[in-house]
């Protein structure tokens, strides 16, 4: 029952990132800034996943720790704003970890197993078969970030697509197991039809993949901005650091001269690819696409212009990082704030779950101080 | 630092039972007779696996609850005395999961895999390859259910000795990675070396494996008491159904009168492995084993008498158990104090390892209500 003066609730938003370093460009048109658009219309829960780090560095905790709050200072920088949306830290949240307990009971191993971006992480990482049990058991882990919230909508980055499929077999699952719901219920009903936790479909970003500034691969297909890669350009790079990074980008490697014609494929040539997402000016772009085309502009020029674009995006938040970089405890409040809020959802979709499972036994309260 | 006034702190024991249903006369001399003579002498922790239980009944949430209020309804008949040990349900103890999550990322997804116990689990319980992920993740859970409490010893049955072996191998990693533990440091000396978790050796119970009442295997081996082969003798049994299953023990098939010699190998005939478990008058054992084996007692009169052996023990346990059954309110009540102080340990030991693990962010305090 809502009493008459209580603000109708927002649906609510989940994602997250984990935290292997400071952000970069490709996290912004990927997901940060689709955050940024979401975070009035919806009750946003953004999570960082520090256990998630563990499956590759558990040797390395401290470098996690710092991960942690980069992370948490560039999503301050890039205008999260922690009154509105909560940043939490994923192991401050012991729902998470209760729900994927439950949840693996729910999903055959076989199915864990076979997730082609499981496979695929294994291949990247170059893993081989040195990986630890908490990497597989991560997939499970990820169904219960999300979950764990009920949410209406997980802007996610397409990699994540197969994990999330996961999250909607654990979700109908459940339901038909513990919540009465029919196997033959639509998705979009499981909810109405009296089950605990919504089926999802995700959400992507704008652009689904941004290249990096170097060389392509190979096969002549340009490589995804990525900080092993050495090829990003981060949102907490200084405005000097940017324009160096982009005036030694690749570009076209058979244009010798400016009046050579250029490539403009943003599939071929990142500083088409960059124009193409980050220069507003639609008209500039478009007539000086055509100009290098036939040789009318040179690299310099269009390079400089790109400069001009990125530092227009950067200059704020590179300022507003530099605030909270001299502001440690503001960070830390607003992951505080951010974890109790979470824990508040996530505690009751257990205590819902548990009562679903019967094994609702007594009632508990959690406080973070 | 100890205030001069303080008991000082007994050592820590931890085990417990997965709820798969009332508990047998197996369990009795397995493992609780052996609680029952440890718990003045250390600080008893006692497991209700309810989530173990899900890793092969998921589908079954009602059995489960009422398994859970069945061990504790025996646990408090058998003389469990919950003001002194610390009876509690594992779903209630968040650390658990947490730890569990933790020491996922510590083992090698192979090692897991290659337990022993899991093996034959999978091969007992006819699972083929439909399990689900939860069942080799129980395997490290088993690990945090164990470690949470850091304990001097661990009662376990024979079987749970690989599992124990996997505890000892997260706790010599997480020294070794978190707390600076040299690789080279005997296990005994994990925590004197500044290890926050013990490298525990496991203790066995005095009878390892009590056999059934019925028939044997295939190969002459007698089966080992289990309530899903219907041959188990419970606490909870009325003094006539214990009468109408002893008189209906298998015994000797090739005996077919009391002037025949009979067989009084304890690993061929359960009668005797029952008189030589239970009866406590080893000059009566003696002396009528000696009849049996020349043809001078009968079947009858030897299972008359394990009748009289085993209603003596049984009969207190059959009072205090009706008694509790009649009061759920005190079964739960138990349940409660055991619960807040598991908790109080496991918080203990998940902030200290947190703290390890660099990732203490904030202080939370649980309570249960």
């Amino acid at each position: 029952m809502t009493s008459p003066t209580a603000t109708p609730a927002k649906p609510r938003l989940l994602t997250g990132d984990t935290p292997t370093g400071k952000l970069h460009l490709g996290h912004y048109v990927g997901s940060v800034e689709n955050r940024l658009a979401l975070q009035d219309q919806y009750d946003c829960f953004f999570l960082i996943a520090n256990k998630h780090a563990f499956t590759t560095r558990a040797d390395r905790p401290d470098d996690i720790r710092q991960s942690v709050l980069d992370i948490a200072t560039d999503w301050l920088a890039v205008g999260i704003d922690p009154n509105k949306s909560a940043m939490f830290i994923q192991s401050e949240v012991p729902a998470i970890d209760e729900l994927t307990f439950f949840f693996a009971m729910l999903i055959p191993f076989n199915r864990v197993m076979r997730n082609p971006t499981l496979a695929q992480e294994i291949k990247d990482k170059d893993l081989g078969d040195k990986y630890p049990f908490g990497f597989p058991m991560y997939a499970v882990g990820q169904c219960a970030d999300i979950l764990a919230f009920r949410p209406a909508i997980v802007p996610v980055g397409e990699d994540q697509i197969p994990h999330l499929e996961l999250t909607r077999e654990v979700a109908r699952k459940f339901n038909q197991t513990y919540c009465g719901v029919n196997s033959q219920t639509p998705d979009k009903e499981n909810v109405a039809a009296g089950g605990l936790f919504p089926v999802i479909e995700p959400k992507l970003g704008r652009v689904k993949r941004l290249v990096g500034t170097g060389a392509p691969n190979a096969d002549g297909t340009l490589t995804k901005m990525s900080k092993s890669l050495n090829n990003a350009i981060f949102l907490a790079d200084d405005a000097d650091v940017v324009q160096k990074k982009v005036m030694a980008m690749y570009t076209d490697p058979k244009r010798l001269k400016a009046t050579d014609p250029g490539e403009t494929d943003p599939a071929k040539n990142p500083l088409w690819a960059f124009h193409e997402t980050f220069n507003t000016d639609a008209a500039w772009v478009a007539e000086h696409r055509d100009m290098y085309q036939n040789g009318k502009v040179g690299d310099v020029a269009v390079k400089r212009k790109l400069v001009e674009v990125l530092n227009a995006l950067i200059d704020p938040i590179r300022e507003k990082r530099k605030h909270f970089e001299q502001r440690p405890d503001d960070v830390m409040d607003a992951l505080k704030i951010g974890t109790r809020k979470a824990n508040a959802v996530a505690e009751e979709t257990l205590a819902l779950a548990k009562q679903k499972m019967k094994q609702d036994f007594f009632v508990r309260t959690l406080q973070v101080e």
